[in-house]
């Protein structure tokens, strides 16, 4: 039997042990689900081996375990590929707004809803079903294989950062894959080519020593919320244009060729628009919208909080106020340049009546992948047997900052096959996962192992 | 014996008096407390009828009870006073930072902390003990009086401000005395002429339906923070310029006597900076700091919330923010004028990618008196007797919303005699009133009461 007859004839089991991974409350964020968190890195593992990976350990970190395995057998000339995914997940609240208990997975129309089942539990469950397809008939794989699976892509990633530049020889290898991201449709499948870097930092604005009362006060010392307000308004002009200066020293232009290939994401501009609920789209007016959202430089503030914020009125002149903010990057921006910037720009344009903290909260540079590499193409043929369609090639506008660690370490380029959807509701109520796409994701990942091993 | 000497033989018992009336924990604002309030208002009307007070009545309304009580036998030709206090107390968090109970009066270092000592149980109760002084020596005072002190002054006022226009007959009089103010220092008495009005907006911003994944939708939807930001840079300048249009159109500029009378208060401007705690004063430089305290236009942002406030980072592009604010007005801004300047300002200034709704919360009206007023040369007069030292005229930053409806509705001027200190800690823990200022403020009612029969 040949490894897509096995998956095609083990659908339904490959189902049942997805949902028994969904089950397990692996919410990495909240200290109270730490057990749980464990408990799925050691199921993971036990069906890693059972699959017939090899070496497969639950490694032990700061935090949340990695697990690691891998199958070294397709000779010295064949490349290596390390597959990425996690096996942590988001938080479920608001919990009142979900159909179905978010860790009792339940198919409704075609779709399997569970927290995690579109990111990242299917989409790294997908590539273990494909490699068992091959050790459970051919005994074998086409090429090397090495999975790193870690616990906390959704609360900081911290341990992976950490166990990635000390353990390069484990990690050694010719590309990297990762299933995190998504297609614009069931019928067209995507490669995410480019990602944006970000740069997030959080600033606590001190006026008065107190909260003072505005009518005693007001007019003679100046009021933290009224600065913000100011600051704000010099980070970015109202057409999405960044105002700090150097901001854009570094952004590599978009080519013809790629403004072409932009052009070509099949991107329906009025549905996005109504899923948001926004009056109407927005930004830089000398880009399209697929560009604006993938391909440019952004800031947006995410929080402000400061002053009264209870019910009814309140005339403060508050003390402290908080903001978080970020900068999506794009390439060849530097986060620790652009972190420099932003400063001396805040320092500057701040008036001598408050103080400003700064605290950074990580940072990660902008990836594009070369669109030539074998991988790409192997990949590119996989799904085009299987959708009966080739992929559209995309630049994704968020971060998946282990893109970058990757490349930073390991000098990998990475190869994003993803399987989502955007109707996948990740990180809300009722995330689900298209269960064709878990199929065809095991196949695509069954003929990307052959085609890689071709080329 | 004449009232004098009756007050200063009385100290002791009017002090007990006043520590029985601040063990009742009239907080206004906490519903739990609402019998507190009932009984006070009790206990202040049974102090009233004992002290020789007329008529006495406590008044029911929608809310906390008012206290009323007269005595109109100084002749037809005798001028007529209604004196107005309250008696209900801010709430007392946070408790733990009270060094003494607040509802158990202590002295210390001749202060009496209570809360509400100063605010303004103990300088409502000064007036009611001058009162006593006459009726219990002369029997009958020099001009007639009126009390209507309120049990809502804390929390929001309504039943008195329907109170007022429905009892013309019963509140006519001459003047209205309120003390509910301060002075600079023990040896500096003050007469506070002015007060700002306010107009107070709270503003919902919303752009998406939903908070976005600013990875996803960065640059391509427009994110309500951003856009707050550049809303409250419109409004102000970093001078403290407000650049809504027309809103200085109705500005009384300040006149040269105005000025010379402003530029004779005692403010120590090094202390009163480094009571705030700020690094530097601020304001509109054309004007003096205490110009622009008092007797300039102001507007600040009391409040903001939304998008992600919890710890560490999220990268949300919220879909609704809050923002609460107010203007301080002078004479002769009109609040109803200068909110609907302010909405159509915000309105052309805000971009099509928002939808903005506003929430009115009062306005009230700035109110200057006449100077030239009997009642404020008897006032003057009273306070130089007492204090050895003549009273300074001031502007007050806030506002005393009762003092407009008394000019709105019964054709008041209204005499400002404060005995508060800038120490008393009002709204504060610790709250406390200078005890030689509660007797030095019976003897200046006394004299008050007199000089005013006399002119």
């Amino acid at each position: 039997m040949n490894p897509l007859t096995y998956a095609q004839q083990q659908q339904a089991q490959h189902l049942q042990e997805l949902i028994e991974f969904l089950r397990l409350p692996s919410i990495s964020t909240q200290e109270k689900h730490n057990e749980d968190v464990a408990e799925t890195a050691v199921w993971l593992a036990n069906n890693m081996t059972q699959a017939g990976i090899e070496n497969v350990r639950v490694i032990k970190t700061q935090r949340h375990p990695l697990v690691y395995g891998d199958w070294l057998h397709a000779g010295s000339d064949a490349p290596t590929a390390l597959i990425y995914g996690h096996y942590d997940v988001q938080p479920v609240d608001p919990i009142e707004l979900w159909d179905s208990a978010p860790f009792e997975p339940d198919i409704r129309d075609n779709y399997l809803y569970a927290r995690g089942a579109s990111d990242d539990k299917g989409q790294t469950f997908l590539h273990v079903k494909a490699v068992e397809a091959y050790l459970k008939t051919e005994g074998k794989l086409p090429i090397n294989v090495k999975f790193i699976i870690e616990g906390e892509e959704e609360s900081g990633g911290e341990s992976l950062r950490a166990f990635i530049p000390a353990n390069k020889e484990l990690l050694t290898a010719n590309v990297a894959v990762v299933s995190d991201t998504g297609m614009p449709s069931p019928q067209q499948p995507a490669i995410t080519y480019g990602l944006r870097g970000n740069c997030y930092v959080l600033m606590d604005i001190t006026g008065p020593a107190r909260d003072l009362h505005s009518g005693s006060f007001g007019g003679g010392i100046d009021n933290p919320l009224n600065v913000l307000g100011h600051l704000i308004a010099s980070f970015k002009d109202q057409e999405g244009h960044i105002l700090i200066p150097g901001f854009y020293d570094d952004v590599r232009p978009l080519s013809d060729e790629e403004r072409a290939l932009l052009a070509q994401f099949p991107m329906d501009e009025a549905a996005w628009l109504a899923d948001t609920g926004a009056p109407q789209t927005w930004g830089e007016p000398e880009y399209t919208l697929v560009e604006r959202i993938g391909a440019r430089p952004t800031l947006d503030v995410h929080g402000i909080i400061g002053g009264y914020t209870g019910p009814g009125g309140k005339t403060v002149l508050p003390s402290t106020v908080h903001v978080k903010l970020s900068m999506r990057l794009v390439p060849n921006q530097d986060p620790a340049d652009i972190l420099a910037k932003f400063k001396a720009h805040v320092l500057a344009v701040a008036p001598p009546t408050v103080s400003i903290v700064f605290h950074q909260r990580g940072g990660a540079p902008a990836s594009v992948c070369n669109l030539n590499h074998p991988a790409m193409k192997a990949a590119a043929a996989a799904f085009t047997a299987v959708f009966e369609n080739p992929p559209v090639f995309m630049r994704e506008g968020g971060s998946i900052p282990v893109v970058g660690q990757f490349q930073q370490y390991l000098g990998l380029e990475t190869v994003l096959m993803g399987f989502g959807l955007p109707s996948d509701n990740l990180h809300a109520p009722n995330e689900r996962f298209y269960l064709p796409n878990f199929y065809r994701g095991i196949e695509t990942s069954i003929r990307f192992l052959a085609e890689y091993g071709r080329l």
